[in-house]
Formats: structure tokens, C-alpha cells, sequence
């Protein structure tokens, strides 16, 4: 999927991407000389955005900034980095938008804090996880796959590179090969095949045991997943 | 609580202690010079366990095998390592033997392998989790800690250290202060504070997601948690 330049041909679009996780996915991505796509519900935002990350990167950035809709309508690959209260209203406002044979990626993480209590403690989905919630929204034809709910937004802003593993979940294990190698641009990053969606169940609750952490010991936890042979971290 | 020999007097009850689990831990204890004692629905099994340790480690092991309620009777910290499906039951005739003041370490997992499915999807506990049904369970004023879920028994057999983190969770502050100095007694572990009992849930679950990715990369999985300042790290 390159370019005859060498450069992936692939854009994503950062769906709700214009608050920390999107901000700092999108930088670590243009960074290494993916294309980025930042949405938002305001247009005017998404492209104050995008200019903030050019600002930073220099103007070889490929980043733009769109409403969410048209963002979709532009990428095959979507990240969605928006709070759980807002997930399943925004999935079924932009389904016209997203095209068959797109992957969603779904960092969303279900804490109480929706609704008004603490963000160390997870909330009960029906369908088991925020991800299998979101494989239900979406059109026919989506892969929907679980990542990047253990990265610190703040960590990712920065220039170091991260201490954490990325552990990908999806019933589309192509799909999940391909969001794998995305997250092993991250500098720091090694990405874990964690098996079906189902298992997203447990990757975002651990973001809840991270944040308690974080309030009690002061820091940006992540998680290294350790004893497994090489060829299991890309 | 050192003798004057600066040996620990504080005995260990290992309870259900002959499996694995239980195992590795009696031995990577005893070689930290604790004086442990097996626990075992039957008294012999419990004693040739002790002596299968005894002769790994020497004969300075201080070690011995018990009935699961002699061996309650006989220790004030007591670790918990059997199967779910067996938890509440064993706590249910364990009772008169616990003393008030104790310790009681919980490792369960509800896996839904207790109920003949996979041992890697969690099973949903009403109270919560597994320690929070001892909690439950126990005499009142005995304190229950959750810990040490995620750690290999393949690895503890072993004499490598481990590359592994222990997040202990508990309602008494003081009872998992000592619990995560007897987590740091074993090479290579660091023992993380939790916080409060409740954690567990996510605790137990990350052992569920561990095991699937022993099936799946075929490890001995472990966790380690960055990012926090070493304060955090015992």
C-alpha cells in the first residue's frame, strides 16, 4: 500500500481526533510519514488541529482536518478516540459515511466517569465490550478492531518513545495485522495479537486499573505483556 | 516480626497448595528463608508436597504439609490457591479454623473452565470477583488481598526471576503493605498498590486475557506496569 515515493497511500481518518489521544495518535502517525485525517463535529476545529500538528512536525506533515463525516468518507481506516458516552450516537450518525471493506478502530473505553462517577472503575456493557458495541453500529462490511487503549495520551504528545504494548483484538485477523504494523510505528510500541473482539472485554477495563493507578502513584501507567516467545510482538 | 536469628515467625499457610500454583510459591518462599506450610484436603499429599520442596531447596527449607484447617489453625497468613469452582466451598469449611486478625491472600480466577468453558474468558462473579467473594466468605475481622493471579507456576518452579509485576489490591492498608513485601520477595517481582479490594475484578480478568495469549504465542505471559514513578514499585 505505498506509493511509488515510498510513502503509504493509506490515509486515516482520527474520528473525535481533536482531543488528547487523537491529538497524540496523529502526531506519533505523521511522524512516521503516515497520512492523517483529524475529524471533529466542527470543521474549523479539526483543521486548527491538523495546523497545530503541522506546526510541530514541519511541513512535510500529510495532515488535514475535516468534519467527522466527511473525515470517514476519505479513509478506509478510521480511529475512533471519543469518550463512551458519545460512541454509539456518533457510530450511527456516520454509518452512511463509512464505506464497506473500511476498519474501524475502536480505543474507546467504557468508564463510569460517563456517567458521573470514577473513571478508575469500568462500566458494564451490554454487549460485553465498547468494541463489540461498536462492531454492532457499524455497516455491514466493517472490521471493527480493538487497540491503543493503554497508550497515554500524554506519553504520546511527547517526544520519547513509549513503554507500553499495544494489544490488538478483532474477529478480522487481516485487518488486525494491519492496524498491528500501525501501531509498531509508534516508537516504543510492540503490538500483541490478542485474539477475537470478545477479548477487548479485558484490554479496556485495564485502562481503568491504569488511570487508578495513575491518581494513586502520580504517573502515566502503561503495560508491557512479558514471557511470550519473539514472534508474538511485532 | 523477625526472630532474633532475623528469620521470619510469621508462617505462611499455603491452602490448596499441592497444584502449581500453590508450589511455585511455597518455593520461591522458602528459598527467601519463609517458613511455609502446605495446606491439603489430605494430610500425606500435603506433607510429600513439602517434601518434594524441602529436598529442592535443602534442608534448611522450613517447610511442612498439613490438612487444608491444620494448616489454617497454624499461620495467620493464609494464600489461597485452588480452582474457583472450589473457592466457596473450602472458605465455607475453613471458617472456624481462621482466626481473627489473619490474612487471607486471594489468587482466584473465575474462569468459565470451572464451569467446562474456556480458561480464557472470565467468568462474572455477583460480588464482583473471586476476592470479593472471600471477602464474603472469611470470619469478620479477617483481612482478604488480592494478589499474585498473574504470576506463571511454570516460571515460580523454575529458578530464573520472574519478569512480572504484582498488583496487589486491598481493603486494609496495613495487611497489603505485607503482603506486597512477601510479593517482593521473589526475584524479579515488583509489587504495585492496587488500591482498594474492588480491583480485583480487573485484576483476576488480565490472568483470563494472559492465558489466552499462552494458547495463542505459546508463553508463560506476565505483566509489568510502566510508567509510574518508583515509589510505586516495592
Amino acid at each position: 500500500m505505498s506509493s511509488p515515493a515510498g510513502k503509504p497511500a493509506r490515509p486515516i481518518a482520527i474520528i473525535g481526533g481533536t482531543g488528547p489521544a487523537g491529538m497524540g495518535l496523529a502526531y506519533r502517525w505523521v511522524r512516521a510519514g503516515e497520512t492523517i485525517i483529524i475529524g471533529s463535529r466542527d470543521d474549523q476545529r479539526a483543521q486548527l488541529a491538523a495546523a497545530a500538528i503541522e506546526l510541530k512536525v514541519g511541513k512535510q506533515a500529510n495532515i488535514s482536518g475535516m468534519e467527522n463525516s466527511a473525515a470517514c468518507a476519505a479513509a478506509d481506516i478510521l480511529m475512533l478516540t471519543i469518550p463512551f458516552e458519545g460512541q454509539a450516537a456518533l457510530l450511527k450518525q456516520l454509518k452512511p459515511s463509512i464505506a464497506e471493506g473500511s476498519i474501524l478502530i475502536d480505543a474507546t473505553v467504557p468508564l463510569a466517569s460517563s456517567v458521573g462517577g470514577r473513571a478508575s472503575r469500568p462500566l458494564g456493557v451490554w454487549q460485553g465490550s465498547a468494541a463489540q458495541q461498536a462492531a454492532e453500529l457499524v455497516p455491514k462490511g466493517v472490521s471493527v478492531v480493538a487497540a491503543f487503549h493503554n497508550l497515554s495520551a500524554e506519553l504520546l504528545a511527547g517526544e520519547e518513545p513509549l513503554d507500553c504494548d499495544v494489544v490488538v483484538c478483532s474477529d478480522d485477523p487481516d485487518a488486525a495485522q494491519l492496524i498491528r504494523e500501525l501501531a509498531a510505528l509508534i516508537p516504543g510500541v510492540r503490538a500483541i495479537d490478542g485474539g477475537k473482539l470478545e477479548n477487548a472485554r479485558i484490554v479496556e477495563q485495564i485502562t481503568a486499573l491504569l488511570i487508578g493507578l495513575n491518581i494513586r502513584h502520580k504517573g502515566h501507567s502503561g503495560i508491557r505483556i512479558t514471557g511470550l516467545p519473539p514472534a508474538a510482538y511485532r
